[in-house]
């Protein structure tokens, strides 16, 4: 703030006042968190004085830099509010009018963004059952065909997720094996990296080893789930598949203003390894958390619990019995899979703590030998 | 942060280092200045443990209760990302697929959203030139006809932006007359307030009192350029003008996860005088730079300078000699308003201070005697 | 014409040469054949003089008492283009912005549209596996949930096909309990009836039976594959299913001018027996076709033909040896139903001859006995 | 119709009747006409026998070849059903997701097609006031800029009206002038031809001539108001100016499967001279009103009656004194075209006959005379 004469810092005020219980985490959403203390600082780094709106501020032109040291030269990062916008803004820039997109049934871009995809970015999905959140090329195939008939939405673009809504992975030869197909169709390869941190911080790999090294041509860079405010980023990794995101992202409601904002907060997860530290973390949660239940159905204290998908990242999907979910989450909040299969989500964040994890697990135990 | 064993909290981190001059301001525009303290402090003040996600959160909640203190009992507030998506998604509320918008020519929604309304909406915009950026009943019945004709895009909504695009205000008498014609339509009136801050502290009035009193229907309130970070609330002061917000928030991508955040701006804005302090010093750095300029050209310091509108909230318009803009550019940033005219906006911002009004003057005396 | 002085009738003129094989029928599509006389002859005998254009003309009024002779008092028809301008342009009338729709995976809207549905509707279709086309109310909740929950494209219209793309029918018993699970779920039902009437000939129903008396919403009314030249209407059976169709057909682009034309096209399909004698028509072809086929196959003159489903209208699915597709186009053009499985799909029209479907079962004779 | 055995030819039928007065004409609009004979005709020849659907037909072919002869080769033709289907599917292919277009405020994309450019085509339409419906460079260079800008929709095409929509022309000179300028700004002309053949007509020369020799990238070539039935063309005149066309006609809803007869009735327009016999009728037919009336102005018979603009082509545009409009309307049917002016609209089509315009002659002087 300007100290000068008459700024309107010397007045006084009075702060927000905290009103919710800061010791109180569950195992809802990666994105019920807040905002890791190195990216609020980064917030309070880029504030006071003037930068340029709409992103010709220092701090974004400071976070292509940052980007390129992850993926490498020649790409291209533009921030945005939110991963549904990142998604639709990155996908719309990827296929003239008539396109369409080939992705897993269960991809938050076909499930949970309101039909932003339709909608806002006239695009057509045509989703693949999978068992695992995962595609592979035969899944692909199956609707990719058809190019040339106009009465079909012409498939050009494959989005995957990466770690998939059901907490799973694509090794890197996945991965390529996917981008070699796709491309060999004449078509590009969309990767929703909502949680592309957790991906390579649980394959033990650079972010560019799953992403540019393989073949994905634009990248969801996501940074809400893993510590930031808000803050995603639309990663062009193949300029050439990419089309008007400039205005693109303005005419889709995605462009901020104080955009230095934005920027610092990726700065601030990626120029460094804040990123790794807090994917981690909310990884070894999880793993923790599903070691904690296997010991428990191994020694008994725990029954009737199954798993029903490996846990790669920080997401473990199980099998309860009948009324335990609803009596665990008399104290610690989460969501519902597939409720006709008593099937739940837990979800770890980049704060959940051991002692979380510790708990909920006891909490599992005296609610399942209750049953 | 958690304190508990294994909290991420305990590691060590470099913070982002602060990359540009933190003293240096221009006059460019209202969102060329950073996050105001109290509103940084905050943001801080929501951190920590986890909040429901998308809304649920007790600021959301708390955010309806002092939006409820100045617009009374009623209302509801929809936390957003930026301007164009409370505009758009405000609108999309107001009309059916089939219908238009009456607005001024100069409105945001006409020329600064890249299209938004049109592209994401689906919404026509039927503009109306005007002097000084204000809708008149005249002005609106040059487009408010042609009810039941299916060939007319129908116009169903009449958007004001107050304070204008053009430094303008409308009177609480000019706005009750406006919205009076315009339900007598059996149309409804938007009023875009990204600067509606600024309207009131210049006319003294409660914000209620040239909303909600005079027959605004749907609000945009702007915090952005008032010295949040990032954060626009949609106002629904009639609930019976508008259906389906939240789907369409979510829809149209301006959703956000950690809401808590946004919403804890606005509370810090709202629940004292904030709001009042940082638009009234904004303005009143506008009549400072006037009344600079105006006494230079009385004593013959400043020659050539013309003011083309009124100064009735933070923006100053005027024309200046061949040649001068540039050269005062060297110093301070500011935008043309219309090259052709010479003609300039130079925009006071919550952090302008006085030390920056005398130092433009100043160059301005200097670079309008030397031309 | 008009016949006074000056008239351009009198003067000389060429016609334009037929330049195609007035003889040749395939079995590819029931839109591949022509217009029937009778429809012909009602185009020319609504021609001459001046009529309100956009529908206000004596032919769409007469078209609304014809309607009402077969679907009962109060319902509204829209003379549209074509099928899928009657499909996005009723479904629209269905939804808000934030509506999906629940359809078979197989369904038009889904596969044969280009995305016109998502691009031009906004409109998200949940689609669900079938093995014959046809939607069950089980099938139809596997989508039918998530009311409320805005990031889920709200599920608010079932639509259904009847007959189906596979050729399968609905019975009443069928429809009525889907229906009834539809509304009970507060959502409406609509119909693509682009083969409406082959339904009602082969159940032997009134056009009504199948459709309002068993609670369809709004029905797609198919004229083109039925004889007209082009021409469908979007049939409000139940008015307060639907919403601006007036506006709506307009800004998709649906409106004709000359309407008269279209309307007369429908008046002479329905306004008589005309649309039940070309649906019997062209399903006893079909039946002639797969009787044909199965006593081949009985007898043994043809070889490693099969059925892959039920032949309720005018279509026909089978699977072939390998090759035998190929060879038959020669002579009778077809289309490939799922080439991966040697499916293919035969479609009679209402001007299949007794002769084209004897001359073909004598060509797949040869051919498969050959292969 | 096929001879053979079952062929439901053979069925006895009664037509639909003629139910309105075949001999009334009016002064509303061309489109309240008929069908020229020879245009139905056409129909009639292009009917019986199997055509393949959606364009594929010899009628579709050889229009190809017929647009050729007028238009040059390497021109493209792509029948659609109507004029706001032509000009919406022509711009959206002609313009990326973040294009704009100016227009002229009086154009019929601007202000009769229910908004159909910006809902459909997600265009926004920049609109520039004009005297007369024609725009000239300065006018374009109202909106011609801020390429770059991401907060503008980008001015990438410039779309004319010819004949306009009151009643005037371009002349081949200003088309060029026009055209060189639009392109030495980088972006594409689109004209909408709804009644070019008037326009040529009345200019005396060939369709390409004012068209694609000055400098026209795509052109929306009218049927349906010189006497088809219904059926327009989009022409693709410079094929690097749009892109995707075949997918946006079927996308738009614009593509008809019988398309041989709309192909047929464009041939039946533009192989021979019919084309230029209509418009030239209609054109000689508005010409003829024009000097009825002002002869009855100059020897008394009529008063009061003054014309708005030059009649160029088939429109006379005239303010009548108070009370005559309604009066008039008793027996001829015509428009208002700005009823605060007493100004009115009057159409000839192809189909008014001499007669016609001397009994409506006659009427004015018989209620000018008594006002």
């Amino acid at each position: 703030m300007p100290g000068g004469a008459g700024s309107p810092g010397e007045l006084d005020w009075t702060p927000v006042t905290t009103i919710h219980d800061t010791n109180l985490r569950g195992f809802a959403s990666d994105n019920y968190s807040g905002i890791h203390p190195e990216v609020l600082a980064a917030i309070a780094a880029a504030n006071d004085g003037h930068q340029v709106a709409y992103g010709e501020d220092v701090y974004t032109e400071r976070l292509q830099s940052v980007m390129a040291q992850h993926f490498g030269e020649g790409i291209e990062a533009y921030p945005v509010f939110n991963g549904t916008g990142a998604n639709v803004v990155g996908l719309q820039s990827m296929l003239p009018r008539w396109g369409a997109v080939i992705a897993a049934t269960t991809a938050h871009i076909n499930v949970d963004e309101g039909g932003a995809p339709e909608r806002v970015g006239g695009i057509k999905i045509l989703n693949v059952p999978t068992d695992d959140g995962k595609l592979t090329p035969e899944l692909i195939d199956r609707e990719a065909w058809g190019w040339g008939d106009e009465h079909r939405a012409q498939p050009l673009v494959v989005s995957i997720t990466q770690s998939t809504e059901l907490g799973t992975l694509y090794t890197p030869d996945e991965l390529r094996t996917i981008a070699e197909h796709v491309h060999g169709h004449g078509m590009h390869l969309h990767m929703d990296g909502s949680r592309i941190s957790n991906a390579a911080a649980s394959l033990g790999l650079p972010l560019r080893a799953i992403t540019r090294d393989v073949g994905v041509d634009v990248l969801s860079f996501g940074g809400t789930k893993n510590g930031a405010m808000l803050g995603e980023a639309i990663v062009v990794l193949n300029p050439e598949a990419s089309r008007g995101l400039t205005y693109l992202r303005k005419l889709d409601m995605q462009l901020s203003s104080k955009m230095r904002f934005v920027s610092a907060q990726l700065i601030a997860l990626l120029d460094g390894d804040l990123w790794l530290r807090n994917a981690s973390h909310s990884n070894a949660m999880a793993q923790r958390l599903r070691a904690g239940v296997e010991a428990g159905l191994a020694d008994g204290s725990i029954r009737g619990v199954a798993f029903t998908q490996p846990t790669q990242a920080n997401g473990v999907f199980a099998t309860l019995p009948d009324g335990v979910a609803d009596r665990l989450r008399a104290s610690f909040r989460f969501y519902d899979w597939d409720a006709a299969k008593n099937e739940v989500r837990w979800m770890c964040a980049f704060d959940t703590s051991e002692n979380d994890i510790d708990a909920f697990v006891a909490a599992i135990a005296r609610e399942t030998s209750a049953a």
